[in-house]
């Protein structure tokens, strides 16, 4: 007989309860900041069909996507049909041109959910994993990148995440940068790789990147010769003034710096002209999250105007952001020891078994009160019932022993406390949820 | 150019807002309620191994899984090694059959998310859908039925559910009445799907089907007659206690009863010697919920004891139920347009673009205490951003024109009652907060 493998699939992950409930409260966090922020919830199937999604993800991209077989008479084919959604901008941007007229002229939505992608798994490297985004639809202006930063800086507050960075530029930026070094136009994508790389590679070895990236020496040296300088950010405010694009690129950063600025707690916001992002349909604003204690990236994102036209309707104004919200459990899991998976609050305990119609009468009255309780499920001695209501980390046990049955009062123990109580049955629920607010 | 296909792919959804909120309100009772009745969640990926999900649900079942192709290399096999999960109980006794030392001994999980089957889309049967699931491991008692059913029906009480009957039965009656009735051996199975079938075709046709069913003609008249007389269920009860298990089952089936009886609130519960559900897996109490004003199943479930070896674990004592949650959504919603997506609770105006940076200092006061809030994201002027907030169906809406700006204050607009009153701009969030509650 062969071995069953229990485990999940490779690159996912089974969550018991203590895990699930510690990232529920994060998912939760971010729910609710999005939605105090304005932000409407919308929702996609995992799948989509296959010409949905190819052409969006490039050729590397491409290879990840989990393709589903073709079903009935088709099954024997070996052809795909459909595929499990790869992120969730694709599925949003067909729901939004789908239904356009349906929806608000300037859309704010989020959605939180899980994509699948058959990357090689790795630590902090999963299969199936939950990406955390806003975006704003209909609006060009620098107040919309403003409302996506700070829902997302929101979200880290509400967490208590231990300090970020929100570093900020503009592909409007880099443009007037190339134009005003001179770069040569075909040298454009390869000169944003290089400069991209500084924080990895260091001054030292921008350099030969470069020259690598195919740029005349002496304009590698002059850019070399600024960024090497005490202040950067200053040097190229001053050479952008002859660049259109830098100029309102400069602009758009400031206004979203000065307004995002003072409303962040636990972080703050810098000025980085050399913050490139991968993707290559950014048109504007750009920015992305470092934790400042752990040194990654946390979120990221900007303003895509021209990706809202992928499904053949008219190119809106778009942007928005993501939370790396895997990467933000992992790091305020730590290595800390999660707590139990909590128990009920009260437990209440049965003495005989004709005592269970009474117990099932409590156990709703306190429920009644939004407050969760349950009672033994296998016949158990009194003993065992407390000593499960101690394991299970329980609040109260609730006993009745003959002499409160035919008074018709039960005792209530706070197992924290370990003081007792007796209350009539009628008030029992009532005086749980008094000591509770107490 | 072909023209793009906009729509979800057959048999799914996507949901906008309005509709996703609605949604979630009813999931969100069930989490709430299956959480106050000491259940945990537990959650597991998207897609299983193959192996996992074959043979467990028999050849139809089978045949609407969805399966995925092999990636990389294999890409071009036609070749699946993954399928996405057609239930959520076969993946959870994996789950616990791999991680059973680490769970509570008695362990109640509850399970809400999608889940996939390849059936033909129609009306109310979609390719995609949520299931709602709670079990409890580890107890053979009638007590853990008990709660069971007291779960699924607080979460129809919780969302108002207007009216419903819960059948309850047991394997070991039908057991027992087919003793007793002297059907042979080899009939049992067939005589269960006839008699399953009553409800549907009425008596008259029952007696063709248990014909049908190969039932020798004295025992189908004998059965036949029972049925059709006033009190089937006391004549059955009389019947019974010849047989051993037919004595085991009733005894159960009125524990429960009796338990769950007193604890509804929209619903009642009665015996129903002849409810027989389709899966022959279970092996005790069964039941069905169904809508009285829908004459509709809406939950169903029962004791399962053998399934939790399917892994090749031991076999443990389990039961559970399903909430059609889809269905009671849908009937939940009924026909009734739906309240339009809620905007935010307050609008804050910007009356010149010098005022943005109070504004947004203004919308983080207010989003800290917990009240959604935005602001116009497109500049427009102040008569345009009022018609915004009455649209999206804002409370109240935030002006500071320049005798306000002058004086430090606001006005606060109840877009409501119409009503107008002034603040500092330091209380205003205050002010929101106090008017909100009163």
């Amino acid at each position: 007989m062969t071995k069953i493998n229990l485990a999940p699939p490779s690159g996912t992950r089974d969550f018991l309860p203590q895990e699930l409930l510690f990232r529920r409260q994060v998912l939760q966090a971010a729910q609710t900041t999005f939605e105090r922020h304005g932000f409407l919830p919308m929702d996609t199937p995992a799948f989509e069909r296959i010409e949905t999604l190819t052409g969006k993800y490039g050729d590397e991209g491409e290879k990840l996507i989990f393709k589903i077989l073709k079903r009935g008479d088709q099954a024997g084919s070996g052809e795909a049909d459909l595929a499990l959604r790869y992120d969730l901008t694709v599925p949003t941007m067909r729901v939004v041109s789908h239904n356009r007229h349906a929806l608000p002229r300037i859309f704010k939505r989020y959605q939180i959910g899980p994509v699948w992608r058959a990357d090689r798994p790795g630590k902090g490297r999963f299969r199936e994993f939950y990406q955390c985004d806003v975006d704003i639809i209909g609006s060009p202006s620098a107040l919309a990148d403003t409302e996506v930063l700070l829902a997302l800086a929101g979200v880290l507050d509400r967490v208590k995440f231990p300090g970020f960075v929100i570093r900020l530029n503009s592909r409007q930026i880099l443009k007037g940068m190339l134009d005003v070094y001179e770069v040569p136009a075909d040298r454009h994508g390869a000169a944003v790789v290089a400069l991209d790389k500084l924080d990895k590679i260091g001054l030292d070895a921008l350099k030969g990147e470069l020259a690598e990236a195919g740029l005349p020496s002496s304009v590698a040296e002059r850019l070399h010769g600024d960024i090497a300088s005490n202040d950067f950010a200053s040097v190229l405010r001053k050479r952008l003034e002859a660049s259109e694009a830098g100029r309102a690129g400069l602009a758009e950063v400031e206004a979203i710096r000065d307004a995002v600025g003072p409303e962040l707690a636990g972080g703050t916001i810098e000025f980085d002209p050399l913050l490139a992002r991968g993707m290559d349909y950014y048109t504007g604003p750009i920015f992305e999250f470092y934790a400042t204690t752990f040194r990654s990236a946390i979120a990221g994102g900007g303003r895509y105007d021209g990706l809202s036209a992928m499904f053949g309707r008219k190119a809106e104004p778009v942007c928005g952001g993501s939370l790396g919200i895997e990467r933000i459990i992992m790091l305020l899991q730590g290595d800390a020891a999660l707590p139990a998976a909590p128990g009920p609050t009260a437990y209440v305990t049965v003495w005989s078994p004709e005592q269970r119609g009474a117990a099932f009468k409590l156990l709703s009255a306190i429920r009644a009160r939004g407050i969760s309780a349950e009672l033994d499920l296998v016949g158990s001695g009194l003993g065992q019932q407390l000593k499960m209501a101690s394991e299970r980390h329980c609040r109260f046990a609730i006993l009745q022993g003959p002499d409160e049955a035919a008074a018709g009062t039960v005792q209530i123990k706070d197992l924290d406390s370990g003081t007792q109580i007796a209350a009539p049955v009628a008030d029992a629920a009532a005086t749980i949820e008094r000591l509770l607010q107490s």
